[in-house]
């Protein structure tokens, strides 16, 4: 498999992506999804995110906009993708910021099955038990090595643990992976961390190598990130720049710039 | 009447556009109305949806992200709307995807008279009893004539019937308009379909031959899409130059470009 | 003070600003923090509220797409705010258009010690008693003179009142600015109200005087809508090239173009 292997089977099969997410972000999770060429479907509701799941081919959550009702919402999902056997990606958003969202992220993590774990350092620092301070949902420190607290939570818990940051740092507890591709501009709009998680979503609903999948994807991601970089500097231009190379971004430019490392 | 003329009301009598609708297209279905010349308002708590409705012109409902409690407040709104004799429309969005969507629609269509119901091509099948498969918020799949079903469920139930669709396809049951505008660009970002059901609101608002007023709303929305695809071919740019071009969309443009049928 | 060491006090200090907001304009409320160079954080759980306010430099309050649920939230996080002494600012959206809309203003001024109330005329008009109509989120008609009522109001209340429109007026009971800036496309999308009062928040945070950090902010903001009126003419354009403006407006155009006026 490749990133291109893998995006093509993205397109061709138009997976549907089931997210239970936050009303900060929800339409651009939405668009980059569509955008990649999967679909996406936003659903919450009790009665019916079971159903909803049980048509999709992963499942993304994320605590961004939290409620007691919504993570209610998701467990129920959560469970029906653990049954069903598709993907569960958790962006841990703002972890460690509030007490109601370490816990919350920490109660989801027992009660389902996640397949990959995603967020900055300070929201895994703090999910792995690590000294870590978030401050609203920005990652501002976190002791100890990052590859280390990714590699050991997720052998832990038998997911596959993303760190997002200048470097992406991404382990199944064997394997890490550790991706070059991005961009500063990246950090300079608001939802480009909840976007990662969703284009995650959509690569892992074809993956079934997680770790690879989330790699993939932050590549892939980066990728189109340094090439709008080269067209706009100011955020909402770059932004749109953004969503406009991951609708075209080619062969050759996936080939010529994608930068994952593998270590370990 | 004409679609210019119908415009022309819109932007003469600024109509208040009152939604209950779904958290992921909830600023873009805004956004459309006020950039169309209306006054979009967004107003959910079942407390105050009466009191809306009563100064508005048009109620627009939409399920993309339904809970009971929200279906509760379309109710609430719907049956002032009925009693102020004003304009509903009801976008189906997911109708059939979930048991719940489609229960909720047909509950919607049981205690509220709704002026106009718009779906894609499974979502009005699930709700006219054809078989039909929608997947997520997408049509896959639906048995029959779409034209047959939305002339047979709106004679049924006395109201207006769109499909939307490489085609879009309005009946009242007696009257049957094909509106052939559009382009396959506004399918590459997400929300289209929701904004022409806001779009249909402030058309409806002003014009009180429901069946027109869709069929005018989409021809606009549709040639507004052909033209900005002379100009952009990414999703964002095309999102962006559609916005800008139903801003100033000129009667030569309107008067050349309109494709509506009327058959039957 | 300036706008410019204000401006820079925000850049340097990153201060975190804590929203409890309405669904359409969530996403530009936080994003247009993020382009001042301030750190937005969305919450509104009310287990979360008070903790997510403890570590914030300022609480931006927004009705618009107000529950009961989420009026009882901004209490708490208000009451939190009044306790670590950080601002509230309250962005009265629609207050005169419905009576929940009102008296849940009216609620919160009561509970919370706000530091600005921000609204259109016929928003602040009718919190100020004074005979006014709203049509859902637009002014209408207010009587009386707004510098007065404005004056009034904030002397009565303690606090600083902003009244947006074609002049924004800023009062805190004793001084009076206006301020000349922004530009007639700021209106022709939907939200510039919330970002404005986004962007006062950020200012608040870093300068204790709220009169005058109010009158900064709506300068600052209205300055590049000023000139992103220069190479926008189209809504969606416009809006794109103001949160570029923002991004990067220059000291120089910030000297040249500053319109505040101090009156009374």
């Amino acid at each position: 498999m490749s990133i291109i292997r893998t995006l093509g089977k993205i397109k061709e099969q138009k997976p549907l992506i089931h997210h239970i997410t936050n009303w900060v972000t929800i339409y651009d999770c939405a668009n980059i999804v569509r955008v990649v060429g999967a679909l996406p479907v936003m659903a919450h509701a009790p009665e019916e995110v079971e159903q909803m799941t049980s048509i999709s081919s992963a499942l993304v959550l994320n605590i961004g906009t939290l409620t007691v009702d919504l993570v209610r919402s998701m467990i129920l999902a959560g469970m029906k993708a653990n049954e069903k056997k598709i993907p569960v990606v958790l962006d841990a958003v703002g972890a460690g910021a509030t007490d109601l969202r370490t816990e919350k992220a920490k109660e989801i993590l027992k009660k389902i099955k996640i397949s990959i774990l995603k967020g900055n350092s300070s929201e895994i620092g703090t999910l792995a038990g690590a000294d870590a301070e978030t401050k609203g949902v920005e990652a501002i420190s976190v002791k100890g090595d990052v590859v280390e607290i990714a590699k050991s939570l997720a052998g832990k818990n038998g997911l596959t643990v993303v760190i997002t940051g200048k470097e992406d740092i991404i382990s199944n507890g064997k394997d890490v992976y550790v991706c070059k591709n991005g961009h500063p501009m990246m950090g300079k709009f608001v939802g480009s961390g909840c976007m990662a998680a969703s284009v995650i979503g959509a690569f892992a609903a074809v993956e079934k190598d997680y770790a690879l999948a989330s790699a993939y994807a932050l590549s892939f991601f980066g990728i189109a990130g340094e090439i709008a970089a080269k067209t706009a500097s100011a955020p909402d231009a770059y932004k749109a720049a953004l969503f406009d190379k991951i609708f075209d971004l080619k062969e050759n430019e996936i080939k010529e710039m994608e930068r994952i490392e593998k270590r370990g």
